[in-house]
């Protein structure tokens, strides 16, 4: 993470702050929700990442000298200036725990506060929420895909940037990839880190049997071999089996850590459903039935579903551009609305109903069956309460006649958003990278497989309650009522 | 930054660098080049951009006692990771500097050292070059279309992750953007910062016309209203309006401010091109023929340039998504290939000619007439020197029957690849990220317009000397007569 995340902003907040310090609103209070609108990649779902550096940013903003210095050269005032230099955030945060599958149109996160605080913060929260959230969804899709095939994530080379190969391991992780490449990202988080060798190891050798074998005796207990460097049927695989063979015979220990260890071979190139086919072939006519096939080049969940189709046999797919980058839709729309201030419900306003947005302080309920399965998420007022032994209401505010109601006994409503940061300290639970990617495939299994599909998935039902549809619809008949003829 | 990127790293290149130091390979020699096969976008060219990054992360290696202890962890030898521990890059680096217009296949940056350190940086540069050069090629696109237009960064919510958005506003401007509202990059690079306000800022306030009145008093000097709240036509623009004429006539020294200042609008929803020809006679109408008319919304290259077709009436255009992720192609696809190993040229072989690397130490020569205008690239053995007393050959190594000569005196011969790291040290000549950009928009002109068109631009020859070819012809044959039958 960049060393000090505070000045990492759209300096339209700093001179929206200001604005509020010279008008009299330093201590208005404000609620804004940040929710994106839209699933992406034609996805059912989006799993929610990113929450843990969100808390980690909003509790450590700081501010310098040197910070304040050049906010003095862009023009910003003395006073204000003063004032900003002992900023802090100390207001409230609600969220949905990471590795939650989340849907269009709810709040993810509810921030409350100073309207300052709260405006404050908005860019850099969007931007590690769009950006984790967005992988890990990708990841997940990927994962869905593979079936029994373990997903390796390797995508650092191509990445936007450091942060986003680094917070992009944790996201495929979270998104249920089984390890990175990635070092610093398995350091940092847990992840299993994985890696054997580049073209290059092979072409620094004298010849490729040679350099198989050097590589194989070094690392005995993880000899996975990269053969495609000269002609993978040809050469490489065969060079292989001869190094398999050999360490499988030998006596010392360097044969005895090969037998109790993993070995196999990858192959990035060419066209690996036929290449993996034969692969297994050599490799079971060799007795070596148990040798791992490890592939890359290019993949994503419509490739690997593609070789799958085609009874390829392939044990591990290495995922690197079109994960780390989410290459068919490199972004995640989320945005961060207004949606009170001084306890007054706010809405913005639209001819586009899409952009029409929920007033309120809101809490977002998971309405499920007795088995845990998901029948519709509910958007209500902070305020509302869900009485059990009362019939449950559902109603689709775009298409009223779409409703049903839910009797008592039948459903369980489980309210999603859970405070992370109250009055500016961390309360969230502290979880595990590996423990959210858990939670993320728990809540997976509550999702019928149709919702789950990558391709044309049933689309979750986000309803509001009727409170919240009848201060939406009073607020806007008074907004129609002042507007201009 | 992240703090350290030492381990920012595939795990392969320590799997890789343990193999080295157990094999006797320790003090081999090897050249390693860095290049891309493929323009994005259907481009004519990539701008150069990330090196300052990688030469700061080249010389700042730093293995800490937690990360050796981490690599234990991984099952690395004791050995190897005492030896690792001291782990400095004491190497050379040669490359083009950034802002320059460069061409698929040439070296962007040789490497020329220990067979080990030359490995180890491999993917933190490829990284820091990849996303760079990328999100630079995508600005200088937009910045291509917009003619007259300013352009403004503003993508920091949906880049991937906080590098995305500050390493990707600083490629943006030497790219050519004017501005950025990203205070941090703003602050590191030295690059021109812009904001005013959200829709937030707006509905904070009882009226539109309120709030408008209170941000332009606050900023008489940057008067910039956004007017599309609730109408841009009939509530945002004729309240600005009001607002414009009450400063205008104000006779104290917020007056002065705003008479001497910039102001304006922003609309950032609706029809771009109606609203702003509308917008454009409403202000002209009232006198303000110097505002400005700002625009935002998911714009790009092709959306400008069909709003300019529209004679729609913009001075600034607000970027955001599209340029900070690439959004068409998020991921250049560089490369970092092996092609000397002790002073011996390797060469990787493939079935796909593309895919065959260049061997050996080399220069590339940019080819100009004497206007400077770019003829072709030349790709040489570092040792060859271009006599220009001698008529040049120029030919394409794939279609040997495209061909040319330059008589004397008709051509200048300039070596891109300069040392920017010697011995471990950087001698990179320091520039300013707007002398980065400066750079650029220079290199820019020695491009004919027919190559540095979006759409369907001519492609640049790039071609090898008659050495290199004679030596690749050699290799090539050398491996096939090696071949398995």
């Amino acid at each position: 993470m960049l060393d000090n995340l505070t000045l990492l902003t759209d300096f339209y907040q700093l001179t929206m702050m200001q604005g509020y310090f010279f008008n009299g609103k330093l201590n208005d209070k404000a609620t804004f929700d940040l929710f994106y609108r839209k699933n992406p990649f034609g996805n059912g779902y989006v799993v929610m990442a990113g929450l843990q550096q969100v808390v980690e940013y909003i509790t450590t903003i700081n501010v310098t000298d040197e910070d304040a210095d050049y906010l003095r050269s862009l023009g910003l005032k003395e006073a204000f200036v003063q004032w900003f230099k002992n900023f802090k955030f100390r207001g409230n945060v609600y969220a949905i725990p990471e590795g939650t599958i989340v849907f269009p149109g709810e709040p993810l996160i509810m921030v409350d506060g100073t309207l300052m605080e709260s405006q404050f913060i908005e860019t850099t929260s969007l931007c590690l929420i769009n950006h984790q959230s967005l992988i890990a969804t990708k990841a997940s899709r990927i994962v869905e895909a593979s079936k029994h095939i373990r997903c390796l994530e390797f995508g650092l080379r191509r990445a936007q940037g450091p942060d986003g190969g680094f917070y992009g391991a944790r996201a495929s992780y979270i998104g249920g990839f089984s390890s990175t490449s990635n070092v610093k990202a398995g350091k940092a988080f847990g992840i299993p880190v994985s890696g054997t060798m580049a073209h290059s190891w092979v072409m620094s050798f004298d010849s490729e049997l040679s350099s198989f074998e050097a590589y194989a005796y070094t690392f005995p207990e993880n000899a996975i071999l990269l053969v495609d460097t000269y002609d993978t049927l040809k050469s490489g695989i065969p060079n292989a089996i001869t190094v398999f063979t050999k360490l499988m015979k030998d006596i010392s220990s360097v044969g005895d850590a090969f037998r109790k260890g993993k070995y196999g071979i990858r192959i990035d190139s060419g066209d690996l459903a036929v290449l993996t086919i034969e692969a297994r072939k050599m490799l079971d006519a060799a007795g070596f039935s148990d040798a791992i096939i490890s592939v890359s080049n290019d993949l994503d969940e419509n490739t690997i579903e593609s070789l799958i189709l085609q009874d390829a046999c392939i044990d591990v797919a290495g995922v690197g551009t079109k994960n780390i980058t989410a290459y068919d839709c490199p972004a995640l729309g989320g945005v961060y609305k207004l949606s009170s201030i001084n306890g007054k419900p706010k809405m913005k306003i639209s001819e586009n109903i899409e952009k029409v947005t929920n007033p309120g302080r809101k809490q977002v309920y998971r309405i499920t069956n007795n088995d845990g399965m998901i029948i519709a998420d509910l958007i209500t007022l902070a305020s509302e309460v869900i009485d059990p032994t009362q019939p449950l209401h559902l109603m689709d505010e775009k298409d009223p006649w779409k409703n049903m109601i839910l009797k008592p006994g039948t459903f369980v409503a489980t309210p999603l958003l859970q405070p992370v940061i109250i009055n500016g300290q961390s309360v969230m639970q502290q979880r595990t990278t590996a423990e959210i990617r858990q939670y993320c495939i728990e809540s997976k299994k509550t999702l019928w497989p149709a919702y789950l599909r990558n391709k044309n998935p049933h689309i979750m039902k986000v309803n509001v309650s009727n409170e919240l549809y009848d201060l939406k619809r009073q607020l806007l008949f008074a907004a129609k009522s002042q507007a201009p003829a």
